[in-house]
């Protein structure tokens, strides 16, 4: 079939995705501009979760200060080249990733990061509310552990909602941004100050 | 002698100062606006000492991200009120604040921050490079102290000079804008992210 180059053009702007990789996914979708977004993504995942390992040691630090001056974060977001770091696009997303800071005061960057003491006080506080219960332990502690992934939702940044698209969570809106440019993308850390909060 | 209002308009420009204030100086001064202004600073820095140990829990965050996106910093700064934390003039001095962070890079905010054991580590490398010196102990212990003072200039955010204008300490600096504002500041904290440095 054949794609005529305008519709090539509407995928990379909406996909960031390369020329020929744009050609063959609308020869996929036989001329379907959605369906092609579909199967970009789908591949642009698969390729994320590959060059997740990879060194990202360029980027950008940025701020977001919340309308008011009670609220600001400072972020550091790294990629690979510092090509990409100079782009509108890496920009805006440093920024969205500063404002979802701001909104969600997530306490942990990742899952890795939460204290292994602090995740067992969590399991045995669960555990302690479900004691009457009467279930068996073997759906105690599923229920636990159900319970302990709303925990990640509210107090994990890659876990939580993204503020601006409650469809996806941080991890999803970063993996899509990594198959988008191409690069590993790394969340290296962030600060969160509220106005005349106690200081760590 | 008769002041005019446009001279106590110039003054308290120039100052902050209120009316009042502006007049009685300009009668001091005989007229003379620079004297004028020394003398109001005399007493503005007298009453910022007094105003020094007042609770400070208003006031503003705010950052500064160095053309470039590779520095950035966030600061709080603390003021008494939410009328003066609101002023532009307030705002604008914060912003002083965080371009002096991410130009100087203070390790330490003041000197009851260094830790003891770093100081004494400190004393000891000084009199060490001392030992073969022939001087009497109670003239190295004075050199000593003397290049303590040079390594608070260099690493304790209030006894750097200000950037900006270094005939002034940031001591002075804020002394000055507590006079000025008439309330106590305090720069309760700071973060300082440059890209790809290793996180505290």
């Amino acid at each position: 079939m054949n794609i005529t180059a305008d519709k090539v053009k509407q995928l990379r702007e909406k996909t960031g995705a390369g020329m020929m990789d744009c050609k063959v996914a609308l020869q996929e979708s036989a001329g379907d501009l959605e369906e092609a977004v579909t199967i970009l993504r789908k591949k642009g995942i698969a390729s994320a979760s590959k060059k997740a390992g990879r060194t990202a040691s360029e980027g950008v630090i940025t701020s977001y200060i919340h309308p008011g001056s009670k609220v600001g974060v400072l972020v550091e977001v790294n990629c690979e080249t510092d090509f990409v770091a100079r782009t509108k696009e890496f920009q805006d997303f440093a920024h969205d990733v500063a404002v979802q800071v701001a909104a969600m005061d997530p306490r942990f960057r990742s899952r890795e990061d939460v204290p292994e003491e602090l995740l067992s006080r969590e399991r045995e506080i669960l555990l302690g509310q479900l004691a009457n219960s009467g279930k068996p332990d073997n759906v105690k502690k599923q229920i636990v552990e159900g319970r302990l992934e709303k925990w990640y939702t509210e107090n994990v940044f890659m876990d939580q909602a993204f503020v601006k698209d409650d469809s996806q969570k941080m991890h999803d809106f970063i993996n899509n941004h990594i198959a988008k440019f191409g690069e590993n993308i790394v969340i290296r850390r962030y600060s969160r100050f509220k106005l005349g909060e106690a200081s760590e």
